[in-house]
């Protein structure tokens, strides 16, 4: 038989305003962006899946496995995470469905793997719209972002559905932590295509250490700290109301603000911050960091004048992604 | 008749916490540097006024002035601004002592001038007590500071008494302002001798035109800067307490965390930034602006690793000068 050859991708992500503000029950807005990883899903007549990890910002790489084993042909580190989300991704969806088949599977990224943009859940997503639509079936959204969010779980052992609502959604959505570990999610109206570039500078440290740090100047300074993390939770209401009137000028603003409050917090570090100020000088309507900090990305709002902001974020020795916000959410291509 | 030559200096300043909050009734912590003004005046047997300002970081400059005619014989802005205080300083004098005699007067100063160390109140209250020293009377530190104070307000339009204050008697003190203009000034118990680097760039945007900025954020967004403002008020608080108990580790933290939230008013830029980090890179137990922003300069607290925190700040492009905290206030040097 001919095989059938399925391509599904799903968005990155990055968070406007809220990030570490949000570990403490304050809101947070995450928008997809126009970047996309691509699963391309074939189906073997064998129970072999062979993974070809094209294009994840490494030269290449091919893993096999069969069960249990797993053959990595390149070791990459970020790479080899990125597989596990797309083993564990066929693993869960076998499961949920009953029905496990071999595969060959290829995977490509237009965004850099780690870098916080969301890629390891929209690898997650693309791959579980994959594999279950080239097995047959045609599962719901609400059926994709929780099987996504159980792959984040069984990989990182802990996870929010943050990442992966936005990148099988889109748009941009209002995150909020409830008691018990539960999120409060709630879906924008969609926004005009929002001109954005990402700078991207190499971490200098993991995520988990910097919320340990934010929670560490928290328990010093409760008092303050407090009032910082509010404040932010202030300016993410604000923001909202801003994105939903298209006042570009307001958010861009409260984007510098949210900034200085993230650098208070102790998780910006020089290179980020080189790269805040070049994209401001360049005519960003605003810029700040996106996720975790310490190192990573920054975001810069730049409707009309993205191309300049482009070059200073690399005079400012940065990476850097030109794309826009709210983009589609994941979806399947021709098959 | 062989002339009366006194000296008399007094010391530059910085804000260690409060900036722009002391705008809006936070306290402020305004400390003496090491870094002083010295002022020699030698009575001469005419009218005439011959200001000789050596060392304002121009290359030299010779004033002449009787009465209203003044002549200046190398025109450099800033040191044109040093001089009018300088001028109206012993307008004040002649005025409050009802004795006017002509002088020939050196300046000479071991900062650079309009870099918001307090250069022009140092100018102010040393020439105040040079030349009334030299006119044969023994003027109170209170008659000092107040003298100096006129001397601003006169040069400016208007003035707070802290810089004239922090000149007039060293040390550590706080600053709140009260309703109608008034200002509260509380001497804090002398700290020993705290190693600082001040770090120095030329000056983007006026304090003018910066409080103005802030002001206008305050005006857009009342809810979120009137919470950063209270927040800078509470760090100050803390930072006093941390102050007269030594602790520097906590002195530090609170000078970034200050850092972060003067960058959300929107009075940083990257050059300071930059500054501020590569002294936090160098060691510095903590760095931040110190006045208006915009440029100007940045304060890090470095015992122990002055001389790596100095390297850093030059590397990073700043002019950068070694120097402690809370050294004593004006005096009179041998005559």
């Amino acid at each position: 038989m001919s095989s059938t050859k399925v391509t599904a991708s799903a968005p990155g992500k990055v968070t406007l305003f809220g990030e570490h503000a949000v570990v403490y029950g304050e809101p947070a807005l995450v928008a997809s962006i126009g970047k996309r990883v691509y699963v391309t899903t074939e189906l073997r007549d064998d129970d072999h899946v062979r993974i070809v990890a094209s294009d994840l910002q490494v030269p290449g790489l091919t893993v096999t496995f069969t069960g249990e084993e797993l053959i990595v042909e390149t070791d990459y580190g970020r790479t080899i995470s990125a597989v596990a989300y797309l083993k564990t991704a066929i693993d869960v969806v076998s499961k949920y469905l009953g029905v496990f088949k071999g595969a060959n599977i290829v995977v490509r990224s237009e965004m850099p793997v780690g870098a916080g943009l969301g890629t390891s859940a929209a690898v997650a997503v693309a791959t579980i719209l994959s594999y279950s639509t080239a097995l047959g079936y045609a599962l719901k959204k609400e059926e994709v972002a929780r099987l996504g969010w159980e792959v984040e779980k069984l990989v990182q052992g802990a996870a929010s559905p943050m990442d992966t609502s936005i990148t099988t959604y889109g748009g941009v959505i209002k995150v909020k932590l409830l008691s018990g570990n539960d999120y409060e999610v709630k879906a924008l109206p969609r926004v005009s295509d929002l001109p954005i570039v990402i700078g991207y500078v190499e971490r200098e440290a993991r995520t988990k250490d910097l919320i340990a740090k934010v929670k560490s100047l928290k328990d010093r300074y409760p008092e303050i700290v407090d009032r910082i993390i509010r404040t932010i939770g202030l300016i993410t209401e604000m923001a909202e109301a801003a994105l939903i009137g298209s006042d570009l000028i307001t958010l861009g603003e409260l984007m510098n603000v949210n900034q200085g409050l993230l650098d208070s917090l102790g998780i910006s570090n020089r290179r980020l911050s080189e790269l805040i100020y070049a994209a401001r000088s360049a005519g960003a309507l605003g810029s700040k960091i996106t996720g975790a900090g310490g190192g990573g990305c920054i975001i810069a709002l730049a409707p009309g004048n993205q191309d300049a902001v482009e070059v200073a974020i690399r005079l400012a020795g940065g990476h850097a992604i030109k794309t826009s916000l709210g983009g589609p959410g994941a979806m399947v291509h021709g098959w």
